[in-house]
């Protein structure tokens, strides 16, 4: 079943500049829905470096990505927007009215007179080690994400990677698979101590297999794995039966299905004028790191700029009929009264 | 005596914008002397509304005009910028090698490669009275600032105005004054109370006049100032001794001496590209509101996205040699350095 939702905008990008767009939207009435791939706003500020500073914010001599996000959360929390989170935009369409069709991954449809596209580096997505033939595989027996944990019971396991992910996944898939075996390029592990420790305590006890090496290859017919043929730090190749593999090798940033959406592009980046920050079709805007023009600079301070201006036009699309009048929050009580302080 | 500064870029205007010039600038190791005809740093920001909120700061749900600034100069400690303050620039010149020659009223001559124009809303400059003919006493008689307190002892003051500057100046010349007359519309005063109950005793004391009304006409020859004439509340006139008169109507902006730079405007505001801020001077860049572009905002957020274009255009004025890489401080370890963080 799907889902209609009638908006005024939607923003696609939860990131700190997505979210900043909603200030400045909303400070000109102004409503919106926000979709991200991530399953927590704040983009890739809050995913890549949660607790990392930064130091080039104005008027934050230090802030970290968390920080930042925390405060634009509570910047526009008066305009209450709504978080569509972990969904992928899979397609945009133009209606008879004018209005553009949004559906996502998860089978929502909105209608919106706006589209403003802030997806930064494009969507996060796993990044496919370098195993011949492994796209055959891919969603039958080959997985970047665990759904449902159901799905791998009674399987052998094969989890391949340093990180967090690749330990917690191992540690959970444990106790239901039929055997997991972990694998590494080398004994040495980026993940929270405490996981180490356990995992190694299971390796242990015989409870699940540490190896270090690559996969080289994956044995199978029609999708479904069998074994996957290892190469290990001697240059010498085992065959590990598996008929789950669980590759945690990072993400990698892509435009993704925006690349198919008949945009002007520079270097696969979308341009747009340096007035509204609109793309070449009209109605839809880009701000943020995902957007060209010329003197460019991916910063996060820009994208904010491009928000108020995008705002600007985008009212001016949304609310034809109206007049608007350029007001500032220091001086305006009918802006105040919008942000809840006047 | 004059003093001849040399440095890489002069700023024009200590307001947010050029504070955070200072920054942008620095990370690509481009050093900066900033010139402000206030006091201190922080331009309209810190003068007119240090403790109103501002809502509009990204990242920040709220923040006064004094705390913005008192984190910008923390932000830009790192790069020790030298101020020149209550200080206007007179002239701007071109040198034989192809940099500028700015010079400040202060007598203060800097020869730089960039000059970038933060200034605002322009100069401040003083509210002159609607009273016909005074052009001809100011200067002589008539002051809308004390810089030396001697040139009025045993003078006939008349202090026109109602806010602190008219209150504190009543309270500070009264002793050294033959007469001091305060005058204001009416008996109501934007002052700190403290100061309103001194004036209040002083005049029930008979040691100063208290009156309420506006002024009219000044009578005297050549500058020389003999008698105000008042009009009261009532309607009649009177003419009071007064030999110097102080009128504080509060501060109004203009673009001063910059109009006449030759600079191309429009309407009064200096017209930049938006790749790098230039104005049609190359090596002048100008930022922040008194800037004009297509799109053009005067939103403190959009001068910190100028700022940071104008810097990478700049510094490769600066270091013609030099190959510019654009990095990030969350994660250059050399940016890091700069900041003094890593």
């Amino acid at each position: 079943m799907s889902e209609t939702i009638e908006t005024d905008v939607v923003i696609v990008g939860a990131g700190p500049v997505g979210l900043f767009a909603v200030f400045e939207l909303g400070l000109l009435d102004v409503r919106c829905h926000l979709i991200d791939i991530l399953d927590k706003p704040g983009g890739q500020c809050a995913e890549l470096y949660p607790e990392k500073p930064i130091y080039d914010i104005p008027g934050f001599p230090i802030i970290t990505g968390q920080g930042l996000t925390d405060n634009l959360m509570a910047q526009i929390k008066p305009f209450a927007p709504t978080f569509h989170l972990g969904e992928m935009v899979a397609a945009v369409g133009k209606l008879d009215d004018g209005r553009f069709s949004v559906t996502t991954d998860a089978g929502k449809t909105f209608h919106a007179k706006v589209v403003v596209i802030a997806a930064g580096g494009g969507s996060f997505q796993p990044k496919r080690p370098p195993v011949p033939g492994i796209e055959d595989f891919e969603g039958r027996s080959v997985f970047y994400s665990v759904r449902k944990m159901e799905a791998f019971r009674d399987h052998d396991i094969l989890v391949v990677g340093g990180g967090d992910s690749a330990l917690d996944w191992t540690l959970n898939l444990q106790p239901l698979a039929k055997s997991v075996t972990l694998m590494h390029r080398r004994d040495a592990f980026r993940a929270a101590p405490d996981s180490v420790n356990k995992m190694r305590a299971l390796a242990e006890a015989g409870q699940l297999k540490l190896v270090f090496g690559q996969v080289t290859g994956l044995e199978g017919d029609d999708g479904h794995m069998t074994h996957a043929v290892i190469t290990d730090n001697e240059d010498k190749q085992h065959r590990l039966p598996a008929t789950r593999m669980l590759p945690f090798f990072g993400l990698t940033m892509k435009l993704g299905p925006i690349a198919d959406w008949g945009l002007n592009l520079h270097e696969n980046l979308i341009k747009v004028d340096t007035e509204k920050f609109e793309t070449s079709e009209p109605g839809i805007f880009s701000i943020g790191d995902i957007n060209w023009y010329p003197g460019k600079l991916k910063l996060i301070l820009s994208g904010f700029h491009e928000a108020a201006l995008m705002a600007q036009a985008a009212s001016r699309i949304v609310f034809p009929e109206k007049k608007i009048l350029f007001q500032y929050t220091t001086s305006s009580t009918s802006l105040q009264k919008k942000l809840g302080v006047a």
